[in-house]
């Protein structure tokens, strides 16, 4: 599988000590999948990788290769444990420079407001991979940077959603993957064979099962997924006749 | 790195489609880390992978072989998607087998509380590599298992949860893994600098910098992460005294 045979598959690196501590709940991976989603772009794996240098560099080079596009979070601050734009420059053979467009940017920024101007750890947010591309920050100013087919954003979501909502233009098209649930309360195990005949008829369509715990009973959501809407709309109406088969009142939700 | 040299660290292997769609916020990683840091295992990597076989398969072989311990959850329930168990059993060439204590297990729930008794359908959630170790299940039914190394669990966070909590004693054991933290209203690149010297002063404590928007103002929080309380300790009163020489009023948070 090479970039260009599969340019709409995503991969999301969220890079952090403090994600694998347990210190910090990650919630980038969720927004950058929705937000694909919508741009018929399907992420098929994500990996939360510690702040150091050999794994950055390792699991950048293995999963750009393997996907289409690859978005990093994390670690392009002004501190120690920031290091992932040096990282990505090695990923790349690339040199570190200071890119100047970024460094106007911040020098802009710091000047105004009474930031207290510019200063030699400020710049270190201004050194990227030689001839990146930026990614502009509509929200602080330091800016992200794209190299080849790898997006390079920021830990903190709000900065990130900025910057996200930003790029999101400039990635390649697909159809957009659509879901559709319903949910009911109900046990899993009492329409799991019926459900595994509508998925088998609809093989275009990718039906999930999930069950959970509301008011203390069994309570059931069942997901088609796909970029056909006719045949979503067809593998709901058969699992909400299902579902008042076995006596259930089920609710249909609707997510684009 | 084998799983004799490496026994306290781990691998955590999110198994799910909605996931990756956006469907679903993953909240088990954040459980597991901070409920193994406390045993002293340290996660090294999380991965987030699709109800795919092949995926599976290789993903459980990789991390197995280069982590001390795997912790998969999801997809070991009774529809056409729960395909976890298989796939694990391929992972170590082993037969998928009915376990006959976990099918005991399951008929005397399905048959109390007007359950509606056992079905082939539920009968499948007994099926496991031939030989695993049950993982009991104080809240439904359906027990996850162990094989060597890998231990595999239920994606709904609750009852994830209640099986973690009676697996946990049976876990290797090292010193647990604290975190202590300061917070103040600051910008990251006012302290960069003295927080770099802090950190190399402090080499066996691993210093964290999360900067936030809070109220509108740059809002920064700085982690000591490590097993020596005493070392953690001394980090946390060299970054008060950092803070407070730049004006800030630093609050301390402890977390072990």
């Amino acid at each position: 599988m090479t970039y260009n045979d599969n340019k709409l598959t995503a991969c999301v690196l969220i890079i952090g000590n403090e994600i694998l501590s347990g210190r910090t709940q990650d919630i980038n991976l969720n927004f950058i999948a929705n937000t694909l989603r919508t741009r018929g772009i399907a992420v098929k794996e994500c990996r939360v990788i510690p702040d150091d240098e050999s794994v950055i560099i390792d699991t950048v080079n293995e999963c750009r290769q393997r996907y289409g596009l690859v978005f990093t979070t994390g670690g392009i601050g002004p501190t120690h444990d920031d290091i992932t734009a040096a990282c990505i420059a090695k990923a790349f053979g690339r040199p570190l420079v200071t890119n100047p467009e970024a460094l106007a940017l911040l020098e802009n920024y710091y000047s105004s407001n009474n930031f207290g101007g510019m200063t030699d750890v400020r710049a270190r947010m201004a050194l990227m991979p030689e001839d990146s591309t930026l990614l502009l920050n509509p929200i602080s100013s330091a800016p992200g940077f794209n190299v080849e087919n790898v997006y390079v954003l920021p830990g903190v979501p709000r900065i990130m959603q900025g910057i996200f909502q930003l790029l999101l233009p400039s990635l390649p098209m697909g159809k957009p993957i659509m879901m559709k649930s319903v949910s009911a309360f109900m046990r899993e195990s009492l329409i799991a064979k019926t459900l595994t005949e509508i998925q088998h008829a609809h093989p275009e369509t990718d039906i999930g099962s999930y069950p959970a715990m509301k008011d203390g009973q069994p309570f059931l959501s069942l997901v088609a997924k796909g970029t056909d809407e006719q045949n979503i709309d067809q593998v709901i109406e058969k699992i909400k006749q299902m579902l008042i088969s076995q006596g259930a009142s089920p609710l249909t939700q609707e997510q684009v």
